[in-house]
């Protein structure tokens, strides 16, 4: 951390800090410039609050070195890490595809997907029981019941089931009937369910933001481990920007990014980032390409009679011409459809 | 809504979309332009879920006429809506004041602050009892502790509270403890919240999500208002763009807007949108002419030992000055300050 | 300049770094923790190319204490510069308006808006002739015309003239005919231009980017400081942001932070800024109120038959009523409409 | 286009509107809901400027539903269009590699670069003479000795070369000398030069503005069209969000939306996207598996001494990894490098 005082700042309010910093346990390596007198501190910052050093008024800025993640940073674990889950691995020379609808509709649906997507090569059978949605006034999706559903199209298939957490309330509920449990881009900052299902051992799904940068992302997943929790698969679904003409804007970089900054495994939803159907496909074979572990793609039998984001769907015989053009792709760049 | 055909699509596809839409209960209007094919909805088009259409392989777009909200819309509800909180009520020609710490520290901080806050001028003492906080090593408030703390500064002083609500296992304390429940930025699309808090009679004060349309802020109004609950004040506290000077960007449009599109009232957080200190009084300024119901200042007694927020609180005499500056500019809107 | 090492860089590339940079004069600070290794550099850093240390495979990344700008810079120029056109000042303790239409059309058109703008209390006319526009099909200024009819206008009322210049091939015409050459939005960084204004000794009115941080506009100010021209007037008239309900979002917080950071003079369009008209009264209120030196208002006299921007264009009477109502608050601020 | 009148819109005001467009050669479809009453145009709208009818008080907006370009817009011309320049084309199934400095800096220099691309397989030769810098006080190019420079390491290879144009004084000077004139990203809305070039026969590389949607993007390559000059790539090179790890974000998806909307040829430039090296080669294998027709990429014999921008530069021998990277993720995708 490196303390940047106010020009002009007497030497009596520089040595107040220097000595508060000291009594806190840093060593000052100190730097003094024509306009600027810096304060470098070296040591266990940990125990400094930057609130306290950014609220003194001789304090023109305070300049971050380190990151502010430690479990999450792979500085500290420079291997990657892999999420079992049942059968499966996520992460790795592993390359992993979860699909299934925005929503889970009925018996038929669900299970008639799940099988198609299985038989295509999807690991992950995703669906929506309880819908995070814009208006109060759209479907909110069949709650308990499409939990039941998910689970006897797991029953059926084999497939592990990923859906989202939206309260606290469920989470005993989805720590029993759930494989993976996911937390939506709306969430990524609700601190308070981070922590609880950080307290779970069940693996978590943590999509990024629309507005996260990628450091708030990693923060959001140190909420969670800093619980305990460790099985934590990042997902990138695109960020809001000026750009209308897609939903969200896909941050590709951020896979590489997140690779190099963290040791976590880290998939892209290119159904979300788009909003378009006919962009799922392009996006899917761009974050294969990129060094993603895995994507995440809503199908759907009949997106037109979808309950919801059926513009954003794809059918199961596209998911099969997609998943035939990335494997070569994956295999390019050392990973395998599994 | 106007839907708009793909360009070349065959007239039997035309046809069918036009059934399904007569069969839903609604009228349509048709316009055929050289390159574009549009069908008009006209009726009561809410049993239509424009999700449905968009996944249509035909449909280029669909266009929203009306807006999508109703409760919160001042079309359907022309008169400015007041919000009472004990003998206080915001919006209409008063303007309130809410004024208080980051976060609630001890008896001594939080009535002393309290105090003087309300001989300055203020009418509400805000203060975190739990706190939302980016790093989960940052200080998560005295929660229930401070909450008690906060009701010893209302017996004290007489000043109604305003508290962050996080998670839903609390509501029943708020109701009981607290005069006006604030949602976070951050919650601001955590819908299971905002349908709990629907369902208490509680004041409501909504800050804008930093990422969020205004759309978007009043969809979350809506969702509130749909269960029930109208007593809803809307908090603007800054936008996330590229400018990296300030920790956001105060929307100041947003006011005037919102006041055209809903009856609700709406406040100013110049310190949460700034994030620096000496920035709060002109933005405050701004505020005011630009017509806000209010304010929402972090005061702190000794901002350089504060445990949160330090660096965008101001101190009790910066606020005096603040309120005697703006006092003049409120009378020239058409406001007193109360 | 901070200089954060790779973290695990040899000492031997540490040392050939730090021989580089006492090579070229500087002064070397060095700070080891955990994790980084840092290098303070001071004394003259002119010398040193910012790129060429960035692109060190054992460079981390390079901090930058310093402002990169100079003479714009308040630190080394602590007063306020006014800037003086004519007969009038803009900037210290007066208050600047300047309207006229988006387009010049006709003589008629732009001496009778030049006449009524004069009695309520405007000092400049602005009025575009070559028009940057979006689109090669919209009406692109009657240019030369325009221009003459301008000076026409001048002539019945004595306001000074402001337009945009968008070719250098125009710069001498400009030099000639008016008093303040305006440097658009989309050309705040097309240096060609930025160097040949600097060249010239007319007041420059130079509007911040539509997407440019404060730091990119008080560069681009830099640059024509830099070739001799000091009479620059900075212009705030909104950023892109994911917000759509406004053509742009005004960033009001720019006014006090170029306040700060330097000594020139900043005004506010709040007509491109909104893009609607409506919205202009509220946001010039704010504007005053927030410490700007003055407004640019795009004042049409029938807004409905206007040639472009008619959506955001006040008639000469909405502009009367505005003045009268920030007349006061200027006051309040310490200013004075003149 | 639809006109949107305001809710309560008295009917002899519709009228008048009719009647006007009546007069313009429209068709009116009408079409009158509870709340909105609306006016769809049919027929030639190009006489009609749109900015007339939002400036109408009574028209609450107005919606476009075809694309405001034309001569750029698949809808129009359904083929992919390629470029030829020299004996090299751009676009259909091949994709191009286009590789240099950011600048010029010796004969040594750019002619060793480009023996070196060349037998790596790169196709064009790219390299700034001069250079638009954010401040004035860094390198500016060298001007005309780099572009004789570039002259020469073109003789000496044979490649075509590719640099930025800035003024439109070069014009001729550029037309005589250079295979491709860049238009660059600060650049994309200097209407100016648009039509400058425009007006000329040379291919033209059209990067996009760093906060420039799509549709001003083919808007900008509109007016190069609508001047006669048919030959134009498109290039996509990052936009500004809020994510600051990256210099810009790639917008990969832009990609595959431009392939839909028009029939010109688009590259992506991973280097500016990213501004970082080590992101280079991940950014480029999206962009080839999302369909572009080439990489525009920045190599430096001696990026840490390079004299701008060196930190995104790679070196000759990762050039040499990415080509063969990407080679076959080309092929998979349908195209070959050439």
């Amino acid at each position: 951390m490196i303390i940047v005082m106010r020009p002009k700042t007497v030497q009596s309010e520089i040595e107040k800090i220097k000595r508060k910093m000291k009594s806190l346990g840093c060593e000052i390596h100190e730097s003094k410039g024509q306009n600027y007198h810096l304060l470098g501190l070296v040591g266990d910052t940990s125990k400094i609050d930057p609130n306290q050093i950014q609220a003194n008024r001789n304090v023109e800025k305070l300049i971050f070195v380190q990151e502010p993640y430690k479990k999450v940073n792979r500085l500290f674990h420079p291997e990657d890490t892999c999420i079992s889950v049942n059968d499966r691995t996520i992460g790795g020379d592993g390359f992993s595809i979860i699909a299934g609808p925005c929503s889970v509709e009925s018996e038929e649906q669900i299970v008639g997907i799940a099988k198609e997507i299985k038989e295509i090569g999807a690991s992950f059978l995703r669906g929506g029981a309880y819908k995070p949605r814009t208006s109060p006034y759209s479907f909110q999706g069949l709650m308990d019941e499409g939990l039941d559903l998910l689970k006897t199209a797991r029953r059926e298939t084999g497939l592990p089931i990923v859906t989202e957490l939206m309260s606290p309330y469920l989470i005993e509920k989805f720590v029993e009937d759930v494989d993976v449990i996911q937390i939506g881009a709306r969430n990524m900052q609700n601190f308070d369910l981070l922590k609880e299902v950080g307290k779970t051992n069940k693996p978590i799904l943590l999509k990024r933001g629309m507005s996260a940068t990628i450091e708030e992302l990693l923060m959001a997943a140190e909420y969670i481990m800093s619980e305990g929790n460790e099985r934590i698969i990042l997902c990138e679904r695109g960020i809001r920007t000026f750009e209308k003409y897609t939903r969200n804007t896909l941050d590709i970089s951020a896979i590489p990014i997140i690779k190099k900054l963290s040791h976590l495994p880290v998939i892209v939803d290119p159904s979300h980032a788009a909003g378009l159907w006919w962009l799922v496909e392009p996006l899917a074979k761009a974050a294969v390409a990129v060094g993603a572990d895995g994507l995440m793609i809503e199908v759907h039998n009949d997106p037109a009679n979808a309950l919801c984001d059926g513009q954003q769907s794809i059918k199961p015989e596209k998911l099969r011409s997609l998943v035939s053009s990335i494997k070569d792709i994956a295999k390019l760049v050392g990973k395998e459809i599994k």
